[in-house]
């Protein structure tokens, strides 16, 4: 999923930034590296901040027009510095890497290859413009100081590719050990049990049971259940119910 | 609760990435930096990096001993490039800056004035030493790709500082619910107890409580209790050992 995520970076004009963003992105494992409008030739200060991110800058494409960037994507998403603009849907870098996440998760049509997902990069200065935040989907804002928003371009690449790679290692993780949560209707089970065991014992009053059960269900459901610890609660049940 | 985080750059070699780890503080609302034994003396790439980060760098600190950085710290992190070393506690960033948040929370002694945390990072090839890692009370690691953990160090700063402006702003939110969470003593506490009550009616076998406790710690972990759902949780274990 990694390789879908295309970074693409608009009207950069400092030749380092983008050896930067390029260093950025490889710490966190993307590799789709796209320039639009370039404002400056590319320089050795590009491969010095790179340190060792030359296969990134390698494979990196450079065109002239958006339209070229970002063709064949179906979800684009334009970082912004203002929280607000253009009254379009505006998303947390968490709340975007989860859905750049879920997207990836859903298209797996058979002509799924080579499609991606873009995230839009502006100038140094002055940011996307408001023709290329429309193109966007949904723009992501990151929660700077209100008196210095000033981030450092490598450094917006930096935490987005961040968020990005908590989300689809949370994703593979939870993919990875088949840990399958538990459904509503076990969860429904659990709680009739537990009220079960704890009335037995005296230690919720059957006459008000809310009290303490509600606080039971609500930590519950917080954790979002796996079916084997739902297995285990019920168990623990089980036991004080024999032991009474 | 941001000027009672410090930044503590130890042994920085690139003047410029002064400049750039203030900025990136600045950007997230920090701004308090200390440097420790800084190998090359600051110089114009350090302004030119800052932006206009200038009041960071008019109040920054520079000492030659780590001792003299972090003497009145209760707490203190450093990052550290390698996932598990020197069997200390490892925290990611976002675990991390929520164990930041519950320690500002709860020194509120009379004498807290000057209290600070103080966050290490170490030199830009090496990192920080043995010596230096002991010192802290806890690690932290940026996950980042393993086959290039390059970061640099400004990013770092950035990535953390980042991570730290969540944890306090959702702090600011959350008091408003008046909901404490637990600190981890009193998750300590909760487990010896649940550990002792379920050992009683014979749930665990005490020869082997890994299994079932490891599953329940892992549940109570994630959900992140508050210390009333501890306290109700603390009653039934009571409530099990008085009725065996």
């Amino acid at each position: 999923m990694f390789n879908a995520i295309r970074i693409v970076l608009i009207g950069t004009s400092h030749p380092g930034n983008v050896g930067a963003a390029a260093r950025a992105m490889k710490t966190m494992g993307l590799s789709q590296l796209v320039l639009v409008d370039l404002a400056t030739p590319l320089d050795e200060r590009t491969t010095a901040m790179a340190a060792h991110a030359d296969d990134v800058l390698a494979h990196m494409r450079s065109v002239a027009t958006l339209d070229e960037a970002i063709g064949n994507c179906e979800l684009v998403l334009g970082t912004s510095a203002r929280s607000r603009y253009l009254d379009w849907p505006v998303l947390s870098p968490r709340d975007a890497a989860r859905q750049v996440r879920q997207y990836l998760e859903t298209t797996s049509l058979p002509d799924n290859a080579g499609r991606s997902v873009a995230i839009l990069f502006g100038r140094e200065r002055t940011g996307l413009t408001n023709e290329e935040l429309q193109r966007c989907h949904a723009h992501i804002h990151i929660p700077t100081n209100p008196d210095y928003s000033s981030l450092n371009l490598a450094s917006a690449v930096q935490l987005i590719s961040y968020e990005l790679r908590l989300a689809l290692l949370a994703e593979a993780a939870a993919v990875g050990d088949h840990e399958a949560l538990a459904t509503a209707a076990e969860m429904q089970q659990l709680y009739t049990h537990l009220e079960q065991a704890l009335t037995a014992i005296d230690f919720i009053n059957p006459k008000a049971p809310k009290q303490v059960m509600g606080r039971l269900r609500r930590l519950l459901q917080r954790a979002r259940c796996e079916q084997e610890e739902v297995n285990i609660l019920r168990g623990l049940c089980s036991k004080i119910l024999r032991n009474r």
